[in-house]
Formats: structure tokens, C-alpha cells, sequence
């Protein structure tokens, strides 16, 4: 199982980067795992919102194999604890073939073709976070499930 | 209205610190708001993870006023929208004797005591984040709620 990270916008504050970087380092020991962050069209064009998002929409799927599966964060998805979480990542986790991408999306939400393209949607959290802290949180989800999978402790320091 | 964020266990890792930073200048800005954190008696001594709890509620207990809010930061407490939260608060917004205290338990939860104490139960997500991590979630949630409440913009930079 390889696991992509898709994000609209780059990740802006140091500390956003520092975490991200210290739970990959601990995700990389158990999966392989990329983080791909297409610069964000808003504030930098003249587009309408909606053109924004068709946009970005274009630049998401181009990073998308037809193969992938493609699971969108978003606050209308599914939510999960995160022992549910773990075992929705066990399942796909002895498919060595299988690709699982997650999307985050710009500061206007998912295009129409993206939300077809995609296979599900997983919601975080019924609060609205900022694109910047999602990446975060998700992150640190993403290592948690690997930690309950493996019966591993999470270590919090 | 004053905001008490009080957590059990210090903040551990360098990019908690430096964003609860760049989230509480930003709060102060719009309320009196302080972080409390009491030092985490887990793993420092030879006591059961039931006696852990009890003495890391008896040092909640003695930071709290029997005038104050006390809100507990528990999974199985109430779910809000960022807009429902940010309604929350504003209703305590405008009372100036006012004082919330919202609790971050330790690594084995509340104790009873601390629960009976508490006037209600938030939960920010159906998954389990780290208490390193929550803290963060709640400050950006607090800021993003002052943000609603006032009709300013969200910075994202």
C-alpha cells in the first residue's frame, strides 16, 4: 500500500512543517507515504472562486491514476473513531498494489469532477479546520492507525 | 470573559509550542485567555493508572473556582460545528465576570471527582488525538471562533 497526501496550498507555518515532518518520519516506517502540495490559485489570480476551484480541481486530477483510490477530507464525509480508522487502513494495508490518495482541498472546496473522481470522503471532525492544521491532524491520524494496527505504543514525546 | 485553557502535561514538542503561540497572540486580541499546564504524574512514578488519575484530579481541582465554567475536553462529550461553537462562546461573551476553564485531561482521563465538578463535555473530533496535539486543535478553534463571532476574516498566513 503506497499513501499519497494531496494538498491544495503549500504548508505555510513552521510549525505546520516541522509536525508534518516528525509524524512522516514515523509513518515512513510502516508504509510508503508521499506528500504532494500543488500551490493554491486563490489570492494569486483574478479567477472567480468557482474558477479557482475548477482549477485546482484540473491540477488534483492530474495527480490521480485511475487506479488510485481516492478519498477526499471533507467536512460532509464520513467520520471515524480512530480505532474504525485503523481497521478501514488494515483492510487496504496487505494490498501491495494498492494506492489510496487523500485529498485536501483549496480555500473553495472540491470542483464537481473531483468529488466524481473520488471514491469516498472522510470527515475529521464536525469543526471547520484551516487547510494548514488539517494536513496536521491528519498526519498525526495516519501514524496513530499505524501504532493500533501493529499493537505499537504511540509515543507522545 | 476570561478563557482557562488547563492541561495536564507540559507542551512536549517544539511545533506545539510555537503554534499555541501564534494562535494565543491572536486570541488575546479578543479576550483574556491563560494556559495552565500542570505537570503530568504519569510515567514519573510508581503509581497506578487509577491513582494517576485521582491526584492529576485533585491538582485540577485546586486551579478551579466554584464560580467558574469548567468544560472538559472528552471524547464523549458534545460535538459542535465551528459555527455552533463560535454561538457558545458569544453567549458568554458580553457577561465580564465570567470565567471558562477548559480542562485537558491526562493520559488515563478524568477522575470522577473531576467530572462531577465539570459543567459539560466537548468533544472536537470522533477520533483520539494526542494531548499534545488537542491543545493545538483548541486554540485554533477558539481563535476561528472569535473570528465568526467578530465577522473578520480567517488568517491563514
Amino acid at each position: 500500500m503506497k499513501i499519497t497526501l494531496l494538498t491544495i496550498g503549500k504548508s505555510a507555518f513552521p510549525f505546520v512543517k516541522e509536525g508534518l515532518a516528525m509524524y512522516e518520519k514515523r509513518i515512513a516506517r510502516y508504509t510508503t507515504y508521499e506528500r504532494i502540495e500543488i500551490p493554491a490559485l486563490s489570492g494569486t489570480s483574478s479567477l472567480s472562486s468557482t474558477e479557482v476551484k475548477e482549477k485546482e480541481g484540473e491540477l488534483i486530477l492530474k495527480k490521480i491514476k485511475p487506479s488510485d483510490e481516492v478519498i477526499l477530507l471533507d467536512e460532509r464525509g464520513r467520520s471515524y473513531s480512530s480505532i474504525e480508522w485503523a481497521h478501514f487502513l488494515e483492510k487496504r494495508l496487505n494490498n501491495s498494489t494498492k494506492s489510496i490518495v487523500f485529498v485536501i482541498g483549496g480555500a473553495y472546496g472540491f470542483s464537481e469532477k473531483v468529488y466524481q473522481a473520488a471514491t469516498s470522503k472522510l470527515s475529521l471532525s464536525d469543526m471547520t479546520f484551516s487547510h494548514q492544521i488539517i494536513r496536521l491532524f491528519f498526519t498525526e491520524q495516519l501514524y496513530r492507525a499505524f501504532t493500533i494496527i501493529k499493537g505499537e505504543p504511540y509515543h507522545n514525546e
